[in-house]
């Protein structure tokens, strides 16, 4: 879709940290990241949201996200993952091209229960290197 | 595995609101749920998170975990819909099943970004009637 940021980080239109790339999927890190390694998984192909995709795509992205989910969490040692993806606004959907975040998670890094740590801000060479790191862990597990 | 409440419910050993259920996954009401509807869906082998999973066993569970998620939001005409997956107690995983949930969420229902509603408490004839809806939203997809 001609306006939507992540149709044109796939087309190579816009600047990201892609951490791993298929076939039919992208994965590149969140820019306000929720903590260090925080990634976005996408398919290539423009869906507003889950529901909009066919069922086959979905279960092909979430093997995708597992995969990926591995590398960040070898990457950053972290002590849990969270997936999460949202859908309308009403569950705090902001980009309206389906996308999987996958959130590293480390003990009492937020206010306990069901609750995020805040939003970082990273310059880009800490975003390269963190993204090197999760690029070779995600290739590892081959 | 002998002391899993989610086995337990899969062997018929607990008691549950079951909305969905194939060969390999089931889906049944959360007892606390964050909003009316919430469903959590599980793989009926016992895998502690999704980085113990193979991974078509991933795809194959999210392909459910689609169809059951359009199944609640028909049914609770929510404005939009939360996917979560938990993996470690850093990421607030109470459970140690491998289990997706969704969540129904409405206009307005949290204090904004990323936070959640409240946990409600539900008595068995809400439960029953709610589940009965689901059940009916996700049999007639098809």
């Amino acid at each position: 879709m001609e306006d939507c940021i992540f149709c044109k980080i796939v087309k190579g239109q816009e600047q990201s940290t892609i951490v791993y790339e298929d076939e039919h999927s992208l994965a590149f890190l969140d820019i306000h990241p929720l903590n260090l390694g925080h990634t976005l998984i996408i398919p290539k192909k423009h869906y507003p949201g889950m529901g909009e995709m066919p069922l086959d795509e979905v279960g092909r992205l979430f093997v995708s996200v597992a995969k990926v989910m591995q590398g960040v969490r070898r990457a950053t040692k972290a002590n849990g993952m969270n997936i999460g993806q949202s859908n309308g606004r009403a569950a705090s959907q902001e980009v309206f091209h389906m996308h999987v975040h996958i959130i590293p998670r480390f003990d009492n890094d937020s206010q306990g229960g069901l609750t995020f740590p805040e939003r970082k801000s990273m310059g880009p060479a800490d975003r390269e290197a963190i993204g090197k790191r999760i690029r070779e862990a995600v290739e590892t597990r081959g």
